[in-house]
């Protein structure tokens, strides 16, 4: 089989205009505007059109997946496969995904443009600059900071405490160097010399605010929302404060718009954003999901990380602040990361071991049941690997219906969207029924109460420890503006288990959860709860993918995954 | 009459692919990648059939000015007049202009696309992120410090002496408080701490060997020589040596492509790059204006900073190193200019002062001078505004005269091409004759004769003082590799005096130039000389442009100049 670059420059790839204008784009209007020939955006005046005819919405799919294991699960592949054999089988789907990250292209993860014979496309262009949204929202995320410490050097008139200044500054790169900085060194011309620290840019509030806002007029308000610093007499200072808000919605002002694409099989694909899934709500901007919608009778999406953080920010956050109904969820796992969560070692996955599948599939159990508390159709979705036997298979089918959670086998990586169909048609029949979405907790429960109740219904944690800064942040946040206080909360906890301990695989309990610190991020509108270390700058490896990724003559990259 | 963005934003653009047709772009074929309506990259494949087709050349003509005032001198908005007015008295004209840069755009500075009815368009995009290449360059030269810090932290097997890292991290933001920091601070998985100092994007040697590479195996090429640090035992260690450059390359795929746009009056335009005038050459890339000279029978392009900075350089390492030769030069000055070169005040500076003039002229005179030793004809363009009596405008036709160089008036700012086709008339008369010209000085030279070479006869210096660190520094260089002390000078002087005094105007004379140290730029394949005080990266004032820029719900930006 050839490499995913390989396949995706051998891909048959449609001008965009003409996927643009299946979908009902007037291209030849102001209602897109092309990057290339095979990259687009599409313009709120598209979207207003849209509107105003009335048309009905799809039904809106979330593909999720177990604990990531090191085994790989293929999440943005399967949905990607999931989109295309939707329209194998005669239904009209469009993908919403999240950007890549230009960081981890160049360290140890790659890419995220799917995979094998189910890939957006062109994934060099999507895995690099793409169109700029990701470089808008450095830029905005920094002149922000630039204005901050200018404020302070000039005269400081709002009084900011330079040692309580919470927005930090944001590259798109795996640089542990930027992690813990003093900045302002020098003279007095070189402003205040204080701590800071830089983060990659997925995990800047300006990238969870353009992902969570509906209009230019809602990015400003909320651009001017974000908290930046505190003042010496312990007052908040806001974004607005700081006079930048609408000159970083000027940075922003093409990047608010969706970005359109195709796949390998030229399904279109909206893709856009991408908020970090730990300190952050993880899914692609509302805005895309919302036009996925409109355009297509089926919309499929995808959330960061496992369903513990992902599928839960995804129905608890984007959902209900957007008033998105999610019509079904599909639960991607493989026998292999199963295995693994039975103990089994990662080079001895290969081997059949029923035993160890079974022993690790309370994973799986544990976040089918965890969906079904969102009244939303669960549909498991087995991505094969060969070294998968009959056995196995047969063993997670059963648990799969003994979990009351339907059960398709996908093999799209290897076969595109041919190898999805089975999939496509178990989604269909879950989508059927009218949904009973609900988000798992009210608004208006304190801060505390939220936490525990994601705890203890999701995590399947014992109790929940809440560490005296975590306390004190908590009444801070109280005593600002009580519309804080009816944020939804936003969990940054490990991926690798349904714990705050990277090691507990399967489906720990009798455990405590241990709440560090708590952030408001008044921009994006959610409370960023801490458990252990979050880091939001990753390093780069010893051998780092950079040093492999080249471009010949002609402008043909090598080297990239 | 209307501001900058007001004129912009009324101005009746064509497509940019009628617009690329008319240059014989295929735009059908893979010559071309549109970046929305009004912006496109002219692809390599373009450039060489061109090549292959074997079109003569135009005649190359250079706008600079004389030394910088308060005043303004309108070097832009008169390079892209000239070009219009070629067009309106039938010369087939190509401009060809550097990319502003995002961080002065939100402090004091503004945006840099002409002014007036002599703009290139769409000024907000091009003030903005534009194509994205000034991102693409931040990308590739943080990519390079991020991997330059990870060796160090994955074992340092090249032994680099971390407090001899040359190579700096970049961000297109006017940010003071990044000027001096400590990176690397935090426990053993964050790096070595060390200090550092981050300069504005156009500083980046990655900027200055985009705009003097001719291909992307030349970029390769030049990404790999840049010297990035020293060993500890004092041996170089070059960016070859850390193995990035080729997915640095990757990264600048699509950079390393001219933009084309248009003026306000449809003259196509190439803005591509925008290095630095002091630490590197400030003019737009080699590329750009080779095809600025194959779709045109004349190009226009322009210098940054006065001729002494921007002209020579743009002879000595432009044209020297890309085998360009110039036809003419147009030197832009004001009257207002040369009044306050004269000893008055800025706030006088409207009412007559014919003696005033004539004094102040002597800075006009020096740049005349100089000019003419480069072999070419010298047209002075005066940038009319509405106080300059008709005295002081014969005075300046008189001087001119005595200079030997031939004298326009230009009003292109309040009329567009129309105000300057007295200029271009002039121009066209200077390019009749073959071209004389000549670089200052041989390859060969030692450094320091070279520097004083261009100290005695450029700025007029009796001398040249070489602190004892530029002279270590010379000779460090000199035990390297023997080619490169056959490169080129770059010098870094002050922009607003022939002198190293910014506070010396008119035309100083009998004073010493301070050498205070001397860097390689081995990629560019230049020699840096500091003079003073350099800034790579500027501040924000107290009141920043950021504060009065907006945008409104349909994308429309105001409060941009």
């Amino acid at each position: 089989m050839m490499t995913d670059i390989e396949i995706a420059q051998n891909a048959r790839l449609l001008p965009i205009s003409e996927i643009a204008e299946r979908l009902g784009v007037n291209t030849g209007a102001d209602e897109i505007e092309f990057y290339g020939r095979y990259k687009a955006k599409i313009n709120p005046s598209f979207m207003k059109r849209l509107k105003s005819e009335n048309k009905k919405d799809g039904k809106l799919v979330l593909v999720t997946a177990i604990n990531p294991t090191p085994a790989g699960e293929g999440k943005t592949t399967t949905t990607v496969g999931l989109g295309m054999a939707m329209n194998r089988i005669g239904k009209n789907t469009v993908i919403a995904l999240r950007e890549p990250s230009l960081g981890p292209v160049f360290g140890i993860k790659g890419g995220a443009a799917g995979g094998g014979y189910s890939q957006v496309l062109p994934m060099e262009d999507i895995n690099l600059h793409f169109t700029g949204d990701f470089h808008a929202i450095t830029s905005a995320n920094n002149l922000l900071c630039a204005a901050v410490d200018n404020h302070i050097q000039q005269g400081n008139v709002l009084d900011i405490d330079p040692r309580r200044i919470l927005f930090s500054r944001v590259l798109d790169m795996n640089d542990r160097s930027l992690r813990n900085v003093i900045v302002g060194l020098g003279a007095k011309a070189d402003g205040t010399p204080r701590q800071d620290h830089f983060m990659i840019t997925v995990a800047s509030e300006v990238m969870a605010v353009l992902c969570l806002s509906d209009s230019i007029t809602d990015l400003k308000k909320r651009l001017g929302d974000i908290l930046v610093a505190y003042k010496y007499d312990g007052s908040p200072v806001y974004c607005r404060d700081i006079q930048v808000n609408n000159a970083m919605a000027a940075l922003l002002k093409d990047a608010i718009n969706p970005n359109l694409v195709q796949t390998t099989e030229n399904t279109p694909a909206l893709i856009h954003g991408g908020p970090f899934a730990n300190i952050a709500h993880g899914c692609n901007s509302v805005m895309a999901t919302k036009l996925a919608l409109k355009l297509g009778d089926y919309a499929i999406t995808e959330a960061g990380f496992g369903a513990d953080l992902g599928a839960e920010k995804f129905f608890d956050i984007k959902c209900r602040t957007s008033g998105l109904v999610p019509s079904a969820v599909v639960l991607v796992a493989t026998v292999r990361a199963l295995k693994y969560n039975g103990g089994i070692k990662k080079d001895e996955l290969k081997n059949e071991n029923v035993d160890a599948l079974i022993k690790g599939s309370v994973n799986l159990e544990a976040h089918i049941n965890n969906l079904k508390k969102f009244g939303i159709p669960v549909v498991v979705a087995i991505n094969r690997f060969d070294s998968d036997t009959r056995d196995e298979l047969g063993a997670l089918a059963e648990i799969c219906e003994k979990q009351g959670a339907d059960f398709a086998l996908s093999d799209v990586f290897a076969k595109g969207g041919e190898g999805g169909i089975e999939l496509a048609e178990k989604v269909v029949k879950a989508c059927e029924k009218e949904s009973a979405f609900k988000v798992l907790y009210d608004d208006s429960l304190p801060i505390k109460d939220k936490i525990t109740c994601i705890a203890q219904n999701i995590y399947g944690a014992e109790k929940v420890n809440f560490e005296a800064q975590a306390l004190k942040s908590i009444s801070e946040i109280e005593s600002l503006d009580e519309v804080y206080s009816s944020c939804p909360v936003c969990m940054a906890k490990t991926q690798y288990s349904l714990s705050d301990d990277p090691a507990k695989l399967g489906r720990p309990s009798g455990f405590t959860l241990t709440v560090r610190d708590v952030r408001l991020s008044a921009g994006a509108k959610f409370i960023v709860v801490l458990t252990g270390d979050i880091m939001t700058m990753p390093g780069l490896p010893k051998h780092p993918a950079a040093y492999d990724i080249d471009v010949d003559e002609d402008g043909k990259i090598t080297g990239l995954f």
